[in-house]
């Protein structure tokens, strides 16, 4: 089988489920769109008068697997555009004409044959049906325009995983159940973390619960900043859009801002913090010995999203940033980075991603700021990254016109990458709010500003987060921290209701299950909702001053003296703050 | 003197000046307009040619000594209607004729004469001008519109103070003296607190001192909360217009919201968290085990103030509450009421303010909801405020439609009264949000809600707080605790750095004073940031391990120590939790 590529191999495949279909709905003016490649298998966009369903598409995998079992041969066929137009019109293949109709006079035209079904292809393809391996498995039909866009047709577009052998497959069909199992819109209800709600689309409203990861979040990176020395400050929302016009994002940005009249003047929601902070440092009168000034700020945003691109916390409207930003002398970057990609790693590590890709994005041809500046930034931004020890990507001529930018990827749980943290250096928006700073030989300049996030949208993060710890958060940052069940209310629920005040005292998230329901149920339903302990007393328990501990995930319990619990919970709560830093 | 009083003498005084300003300015088309009796004083409105300065303020209050050595008496003089209007017209006082117009045909007109000045006057007065004490000092010149209305002249209103004796405006003139240095918007200034920008009327940038006290009162309020059994919860502030429709808002309170237009739904920036915890409650279900549930939250508010209005953080058009809604049964209010009564009170003394007086506001004739639910509301809010022990205020018929309603006022250092804390039923919401919980015997049935915080505003408390300790906040709040300076830096630098090291690590915000300064510049600069604290370390501190101590405000420092200094920060951080809480 090796010998054509997956790619090669997956783009077959879609060829052999367009002829499975086109075979199985013969009366239904099947027309064919395109039919690419992806990421674990292939798509095909259809348009017919039949409503494809799950019970369809095993029927189409049956049949493409009797194609394979027929061996028919893939032929190349090379046509005239003219030609071409002819053959697919008396095939009543509309779609591919525009296809046709968009290529360059003269140009000649490719189609694939197999058996009965020819399609328009620049290939390359196997040599025959047989060629293919039966390790495929349609997933699911959405809707998709033709051509990406709106003003046209819906066509049903048919999503398959398709590999070289059936073992790369199961791999993968679990990969995607288990994704599933941790989709964090599924988790995010069934742990009562959040909500959403008809009148704010792509705006979470997050439960007691979620609000209390939200905040451990926020306290979290607030212990981070107090050691790496940055200031928080608090920053209104709602500005004129003079200061909009001032930061460029007027020019660049005004779709996806929200605009009120008030006072016969424009304001917009803020859509980042930059503009605000900018007018902060322009505020005081700075020296040099005050740099690096990094301000933090964890203010709300707003972004317009289209209503149909909102999705769970991965694509929202509103969201906070653990945002903030770095005045800076441009003498001064390398350090500065190197303090940044020390704290990323280490916070990175700390929630447990394992895998970290380092891109650094370098001038792009039109760029703000002089070549010697550029030399210096991208030149400390290697430096540093080099003294980092870890391993960096060069994406060159990717940096945004006002700056080189470094951004990490991280890997969660299923080995799916993310993008969380950025370091972009900016040398326009200085200039641009005429900021400056006095230097040690008394003359006004110009800092750097390094806006960076490590967390990026706290929202995204709880997103990314849940599914990466599949709802069963870490202790510190548990909703959360144990349940205290007591064998019978009558004897033991006094001595539960002591433990849970003294584990309370202790800053614990506690409480005691006192409900008259079987232990049974309850067990069911802290391991449910995934709670680090659950502490059963009874009347050895209070005998002895100890719990019977079960952990998340354990099938057994343990005895435990009480003192050794808060021992426990003690040292399980330490990591609040990564080791590094304590 | 004591035959009149306070409010006769102020207005007799306030005839006094007009007839001094009337005397000195006598080509200047002089007209008045009202001068009525204020809180510590008198003001009066004048219009005239001349812009009234500080200097003619001085010359004013010579002219009115003057006029009471003349001794003259003062007397009623009682007109038909059509023979004031005749005679105020001939004086040219056409702003009187306005007032006399106003008046009901056929009433006696009352007037005042004093030597040559004559005042369109209910009276009563002090019989003669030497009958007035002189203890009166003017005090500014502000613009006010000729009745209120801003279509009409601007006029020039002059404020004076005016007491009985010249202890008592000595008192006042000594506590508006201290108000002066104490205001909230210049303290802010100089302490580095918060400041604002042309950008944004009424939205504080809080730097990050300012913000460090902003942070530190929402995590004492989370403290609080934990104690009190609240949740935090965390909402949109954009939401469609259906909501607000939904919640009255619309109704009664658009004219303060702020609205955008976003995929053809119209949207507002939120006023109030209410609405969205009704939906919160609505998207779950609830039993009588629940309640009371009690959601709190720090979400940022948006409220329309004109631009003329807006002033320091005491009026802003953007601000955080400690806002919560309690879901309740009406048989539980009383209970909840009281706990909040003891949250209030622990609270309020905590900050130091040492008189809170309590109102009940009742039933008002318009109001939502049957009278049984009002009386047993009313009747349990009584019982609790009789339970809480302390003296209440009942406010009749002044509640709003939807529910009785505490609010609870403070005096600060300078006995100055505000509102802080409101404790609103509502009956209203739960209906229009159609909310229902299931009681013990199964049935669905609709909750009470209580609208409750206690500082209010976080700005607006900060405003109040700042200029209720002028500046010089307790430990567990303020923005620094101490900042540490070597007595030479060649030899003491280290020490003070490990030192630093030592609190830092202990959670305390110091600083090393470490610039090629005196030690009496540094001292001072340290005093006026009213920072708590400032360890001097030299020689003998390093060998003792010990630091030389200067609390602010003491003319002295004490050497103590470096363990006890930490047994001190320890015990001062304790009040980070009012005592009855810890």
């Amino acid at each position: 089988m090796a010998k054509f590529d997956l790619d090669t191999i997956r783009h077959s495949s879609a060829h052999l489920m367009a002829q499975a279909i086109a075979r199985l709905w013969p009366d239904t003016n099947v027309q064919f769109g395109v039919g690419p490649v992806i990421e674990n298998g292939f798509y095909y966009d259809v348009e017919m008068d039949h409503k494809l369903t799950e019970e369809d598409l095993k029927k189409i995998e049956g049949e493409m697997k009797n194609i394979i079992k027929e061996k028919l041969p893939i032929e190349r066929k090379v046509m005239k555009k003219e030609e071409a137009i002819t053959f697919f019109k008396k095939e009543g293949q509309d779609l591919k004409i525009e296809l046709i109709e968009s290529f360059p006079e003269g140009e000649e035209i490719s189609c694939y044959q197999q058996g009965e079904f020819i399609d328009l292809c620049r290939g390359p393809h196997v040599e025959s049906t047989r060629d293919l391996p039966m390790a495929f498995k349609l997933l699911h039909v959405a809707g998709a325009y033709w051509r990406g866009d709106e003003k046209n047709q819906m066509l049903q577009r048919v999503y398959a995983a398709c590999f070289q052998d059936k073992k790369e497959l199961k791999e993968h069909l679990h990969f995607l159940e288990e994704a599933k199992k941790r989709d964090h819109r599924k988790l995010g209800k069934e742990l009562e973390l959040f909500h959403f709600e008809q009148v704010a689309p792509g705006s979470p409203f997050f439960m007691p619960k979620g609000a209390t990861i939200y905040n451990e979040l926020v306290e979290f990176m607030r212990r981070i900043y107090r050691h790496y020395d940055y200031k928080e400050v608090i920053t209104p929302q709602v500005l004129d859009s003079d200061l909009w016009h001032t930061s460029g994002h007027y020019e660049h940005y005004k779709e996806n801002m929200y605009f009120s009249r008030i006072d016969e003047r424009e304001y917009a929601v803020k859509p980042m913090n930059c503009p605000c902070h900018m007018l902060m440092f322009a505020h005081y009168k700075y020296s040099y010995r005050d740099l690096p000034l990094r301000y933090a700020d964890f203010g709300r945003l707003h972004r317009y999203e289209k209503a149909g691109a909102v999705s769970g916390l991965t694509r929202v409207r509103t969201f906070c940033q653990d945002d903030a930003h770095v005045f800076i002398d441009v003498n001064g970057i390398q350090e500065e980075i190197q303090k940044l990609m020390e704290m990323f790693f280490i916070c990175y590590k700390h929630f447990g991603f394992k895998n970290i890709k380092v891109n650094l994005s370098t001038r792009p041809e039109k760029k703000a700021g002089d070549d010697e500046t550029w030399d210096k930034a991208e030149d400390a931004l290697k430096k540093a990254l080099d003294n980092s020890g870890h391993e960096y990507f060069i994406k060159e001529g990717d940096g945004a016109f006002y700056g080189p930018k470094i951004d990490v990827e991280i890997s969660d749980a299923l080995n799916r990458y993310y993008q969380l943290g950025t370091i972009q250096l900016d040398f326009q928006l200085p200039e641009r709010f005429n900021l400056s700073y006095t230097n040690s030989e008394s003359e006004e300049v110009r800092p750097v500003v390094i806006h960076r996030a490590l967390l990026g949208s706290l929202e995204r993060f709880i997103g990314v987060y849940l599914e990466h710890v599949g709802g069963a958060f870490p202790f510190w940052i548990a909703p959360e921290h144990a349940v205290i069940v007591p064998v019978n209310n009558a004897n033991h629920l006094d001595f539960a209701n002591k433990l849970k005040e003294e584990l309370f005292r202790e800053g614990y998230r506690v409480r005691v299950d006192d409900r008259n329901e079987s232990m049974g149920y309850k067990t069911r339903q802290i391991q449910k909702a995934k709670i680090p302990f659950m502490l059963v007393v009874g009347d050895k328990e209070m005998e002895d001053l100890s719990v019977s501990v079960r952990a998340y995930g354990d099938k057994f319990s343990k005895s435990m003296p009480i003192t050794e619990l808060k021992e426990k919970f003690h040292h399980l709560n330490l990591d609040k703050m990564p080791e590094e830093l304590r």
